[in-house]
């Protein structure tokens, strides 16, 4: 697997584009499509709020009816949730106009939204620009960069990859993805949440059935172990677009696609957490011996989730304590005395709690060399050794900030 | 039952005390001491938190053995966590000259830590002021207020309490409670976290079971359904002491009797809220209509900890969704397009989501007036009917403003 500069269009017949149609009073792009040449297998992971938004109640119903697609449809700025029956006939209507702008068949596009909650589509609005997003769509790496721009909210920057895969067979087949997220964090898609939206297409050639299995397997290891705020979002979407462009056989039982598309979630997953509200540092915490997978990634969530830890990170502050305490209500079996946790730096890693305790100097308030580590990273890599088995997870997220709050104090003004 | 002024020594036969041992920088009071004239039956409830301080294991273990103490030694400035054997050692050790210096049986004193987690306990500094602790100790309303300010870290004000209740027979008892707790909230004692402490004391007569049954149930409802951080501490306790000062028969089966226990622990509940670190707003949110009590309890817990929902209300930007939005991923049965959320002002309740839509004029980040209202509210009053059923509970919390991020991020500097 190699990583290339790309994204979505970075696998064979995938054209993208993204405008602005006016609802983002900035006036920055707010309408987006992704689109592949031809017929395309489709799977999708979906939140799992209750409060499902508009386009997530479509999407979910359009994949059960069929899952050959040929694209997504993407507004950004309003969520299209808390709109009850007529959200879904708004959403339906701009899609059926999308549908006949864009050549394709009825019931083929895919729909998703990230914004407000509360406010109407405004349909007439995307409508409008319909004609000028068909005429912003290409098959260039610009193309998707102004897709990937267009689905955004509060994010800072965009967030792409794509990667390069041989399958076992000796063809060569490509596997972009783009993907958003911010606020609004915690995603349990599938199961999952938060407005977090990640779009995969490939060229290979992949079954609809083993696609979504193996975007759901990956969206748990990678979208679900991000957590900016808690918040599981009305509106979490994640699918996956494979149209087989590439020529070769089937990729449905290549261990090397499985590994490449894990890498593409994996990658987009990081971004969203590194770009989270008002972020200041990436919090990758990776957790292992611990006696289940599951037992893994409550660890790992519980501290990247504790808004202590979170505090303490952003004020570049060795509070140990906090990450025990994180640990202890994780739900993860452990064992106080044989914690072991780490600054995972290459070469030199940093000792912070040692067999239960406070590593030396950290117990007293001391530590000023951690907390000038601290302020210099802008990657805090936590490792965290429970000592009580073989199994280990990561997750990801970010400190807690002033700007988060003023963000979120003041989202919709 | 009535509301008198007055705290733990409202209750015939109680005496506390405070004083500073030099733990806090600061040199705020930081040593205390709650006693029974004679021995009191005594109970407890703890953090579910597998990491457990050191006051923990020992609270734990002496209830244990014998349901008959004297009273409450309290510490604060440090949490006497993340000290293994050694941390246990040392709080032994200053409860037994505790102990003899106030002339009580060997372990009939319960402990209670709250503080930064990691720094061993300065047994020495908190021995020598013992002297000092018990001239300072008596059963006036001053002397509770001094143990109330004792026990405190970053709170920015004391917790108290004081009922009288007239029970069946007609005999009249006390009771009186403190409480600390700002940061590290989310208390799930018997089950429950966050440092939170409560003391509550009583002249009734009631039996060790009786007290242990009704205070397991009443923090259920009160203590566990605060949130400030959704952080578990590893240090939360409540403990309640009744000594039958009061003359009269006992009061284990008089529903009187329970009321006012469960009044007083609401009441430090709702103080402790009140005081969330950064807190500029009391946050309530009381949801009915829920098919079970375990639902609305956990329905009204999200809302009140919902990380975008406490910074809206901090921000007062009636953003609706949001609240809806942490409705959705609670876990609580709700059908979206039923959802019922208001400001419960006396007389004039302000609808902002009448059957699953925003109300009128706040679709579209509108809500002036209603902005304006939430700017003026100290304390924000939701009232959420999800109607489903007939279950209610009520939750409480604070929004979250910066000066929660300012605390957190140098809080042991």
């Amino acid at each position: 697997m190699l990583t290339i500069a790309g994204g979505v269009t970075s696998p064979k017949g995938f054209s993208a584009g993204g405008v602005s149609c006016g609802i983002k009073r900035s006036g920055r792009p707010d309408l987006s499509i992704l689109l592949s040449d031809g017929p395309a297998e489709a799977a999708g992971v979906f939140t799992t709020n209750l409060v499902r938004a508009a386009p997530v109640e479509i999407g979910i119903r359009r994949l059960r009816e069929s899952a050959t697609k040929r694209g997504i449809l993407t507004v950004s700025g309003v969520a299209n949730a808390l709109t009850g029956a007529e959200g879904i006939a708004d959403n339906e209507v701009l899609l059926a106009a999308a549908e006949r702008q864009f050549g394709v068949p009825a019931a083929s596009l895919l729909p998703a939204c990230t914004g407000v909650i509360g406010p109407r589509l405004p349909v007439p609005k995307a409508v409008a620009a319909l004609g000028a997003l068909a005429a912003a769509t290409g098959h260039e790496r610009a193309d998707a960069e102004r897709a990937a721009h267009a689905i955004l909210t509060t994010d800072t920057r965009s967030k792409e990859v794509a990667v390069r895969v041989r399958l076992a067979g000796g063809s060569v087949v490509r596997i972009g993805g783009m993907a958003k997220g911010s606020g609004m964090i915690s995603p349990r898609l599938a199961r999952a949440h938060a407005t977090t939206l990640g779009f995969v297409t490939t060229d290979a050639r992949v079954s609809a059935d083993r696609l979504s299995t193996l975007l759901a397997h990956g969206v748990e290891g990678t979208f679900n172990m991000v957590d900016v705020d808690g918040d599981t979002s009305t509106n979490d979407t994640v699918y996956a677009l494979a149209n087989g462009a590439a020529s070769g056989p089937s990729a449905d039982d290549d261990p090397a696609f499985a590994e490449g598309l894990y890498a593409v979630l994996e990658s987009l997953a990081r971004q969203v957490a590194h770009d989270g509200e008002g972020a200041t540092k990436l919090l990758t915490v990776h957790v292992r011996g611990a006696r289940t997978l599951s037992d893994a990634r409550a660890a790992a969530r519980a501290v990247v989730s504790s808004t202590l830890v979170k505090a303490a990170i952003f004020g570049a502050d060795p509070n140990v304590g906090r990450i025990a305490c994180a640990l202890g209500y994780s739900g993860a079996r452990l064992d106080p005395d044989s914690l072991d946790v780490s600054i995972a730096r290459p070469r030199q890693p940093v000792p912070l709690i040692v067999d239960g305790r406070p590593a030396p100097g950290l117990d007293n308030g001391g530590g000023r060399r951690v907390r000038d580590l601290l302020r210099q990273l802008e990657e805090v890599p936590l490792e965290i050794d429970l000592n009580r088995g073989r199994a280990s997870a990561t997750a990801w997220g970010c400190d807690l900030s002033y700007a988060y709050v003023q963000i979120n104090a003041a989202y919709r003004t």
